[in-house]
């Protein structure tokens, strides 16, 4: 034991000789680093940024810090990145990059780190986690589009592997079938990825397959409503002239385009807050796995309107036949 | 030594049996972490993911991963991470977050570790650096506005002690001189942050001391001329109709603005790249510092037009005065 004043004195000298404090060995006597590991699954989507703010700000109030790690959607680097950053010493770990079924989270669980999983879970709710009211979320959407006057409405999903597309596809389909709307498989499209390439071919393939005009899209998310923009131009539709389109998350910018998009804003800010405040409980002591569900809004923009008397409706394909369209009728077409 | 079938076989049962292969114990060998610390000022600010994406990558190719911190734009937490990173043997850093005076680079240099400063650079260029050619990137600017026939051309600034904002107000200066065009103090207003907010604020401020109309607006960053479009708003003004308006970076969707923006491409992808080879270079053995300067590329939108002879200029200030207007005629005109 040395005193106050010992301990002060020692570290002014050791800062003015360039000594650095290594949290590692400080923690030797803690047995903590202060230290979380975030990972990320696509750092270039703009919906995580915020999430991640809300974590850092947190972490921070409680003396911790986050370490990053991106996986770029790719599950061995995600594999890698957990096993450097547990390899780190890190006291508790936030995954952002779950799947449905997602043999990290049971390495990790088995592992025993202090684990807590973000915007997206798993199915079986063994861990604990913060996310969003994905089926509100499309509700609040599908509300909006029927109070509007839209009967015919399409679907653009994400990867079906992830709890946040599925969850969004499912409660599309149930709030379709309760509204005694047909749903045409025709109109549905679930995409592999959550980018704006990914949702432009994804209403290419259900624009090619020639169905019954529908005036409207919900998508699963906001990269995938503009890649749907992106569609509707190619094929000569105007939003919302034409075709009414929400997207999900509220992103930044997307009150700024042209369209203003139509969306449902997530609480970004409060996942983070929530997810860093379970993961410092779950370090103090061992806890339950709870999941907590945060309620999203619906924000309207002027991508949606009611359906229009005269909408226009290409009567063929796009002379340039889109590159993702692999519909025989899409080659006839272009003739 | 052990043979290579033995070192498989001891790796596949300890796989089996749930082992984590720890890369500090594995360093022990090689006196290699193979992990880069790099830290980023702001997350959220899109100009940023993108360079970052390129680092991993590079890395990755050389089996290197990058752990990731976010300062938040907090010296002291630039200061925490820093020596948090540091404690945990990465092999190097890449800093993307330097002042043009910056302690923490002089820290790092002392401490001896690899060191790439990414984006923004020092002032003493003491430092192997991978920045952009922003005089070149305001030139593309400037010669593009004037060849439309700008002559009355207003400029927003970032914070003077980032390498970024001083070129590009220098560049400015030093174009506008040689161009013969005269340079009013009160068509020029830098800002304490990058942020759209800050960018709203300075416009306010260059319109609130009512100066003769000026007929375009260079900025030193896209989110800067994104607040210039909100002040425009304000003071009634239409971009590109009765001014017109240049961004720089061109983070993601700022072709789907409305107007879209006319910008400066920087090279995001290939600064990462480039700084993530300049590293691993430097982890390899000791290089003398280069500095590499990457040409960017002009992106017109339709945020730019000739200068109209029916420009509409504010002939008082806007009814609700702008909060963040400190000027007093604001008040007056606001009765």
């Amino acid at each position: 034991m040395v005193s106050v004043e010992v301990a002060e004195k020692v570290r002014d000298v050791a800062r003015k000789l360039g000594y650095l404090r290594n949290p590692l060995a400080s923690g030797l006597r803690t047995r903590r680093s202060h230290t979380v590991g975030v990972l990320i699954p696509d750092l270039t989507n703009p919906v995580f940024p915020p999430i991640i703010r809300g974590i850092e700000r947190t972490l921070a109030a409680h003396g911790y810090v986050a370490l990053l790690a991106d996986s770029g959607n790719s599950s061995k680097n995600k594999q890698a990145l957990t096993e450097g950053l547990l390899a780190r010493q890190i006291d508790g770990l936030i995954l952002a990059t779950a799947h449905r079924k997602d043999k990290l989270v049971e390495k990790c669980l088995d592992f025993g780190i202090p684990l807590v999983l973000v915007n997206r879970t798993v199915d079986k709710h063994h861990v604990a986690s913060v996310i969003n009211d994905d089926e509100l979320g499309i509700k609040l959407a599908f509300d909006h589009l029927v109070g509007l006057g839209h009967r015919r409405i399409a679907f653009v999903g994400g990867p079906q592997n992830t709890s946040t597309a599925h969850e969004r596809y499912r409660a599309f389909l149930k709030l379709a079938r309760l509204a005694g709307l047909a749903v045409e498989r025709q109109l549905t499209a679930n995409s592999d990825a959550f980018t704006e390439a990914a949702g432009q071919s994804a209403m290419n393939r259900i624009l090619a397959s020639h169905p019954e005009p529908f005036t409207a899209v919900i998508t699963a998310n906001d990269l995938l409503a503009l890649g749907c923009l992106d569609a509707f131009h190619e094929w000569g539709l105007r939003c919302p002239a034409d075709i009414s389109l929400t997207g999900f998350n509220h992103v930044r910018f997307m009150d700024r385009l042209k369209p203003r998009l139509t969306t449902i804003q997530i609480p970004h800010d409060e996942l983070g807050v929530r997810a860093a405040l379970l993961l410092l409980e779950q370090i103090g002591k061992e806890t339950a796995p709870t999941t907590i569900r945060l309620k999203p809004r619906l924000v309207t923009g002027d991508s949606t309107r009611a359906p229009s008397k005269n909408q226009r409706w290409p009567a063929a394909d796009p002379v340039k036949a889109p590159r993702s369209t692999r519909h025989p009728r899409a080659v006839l077409g272009a003739s």
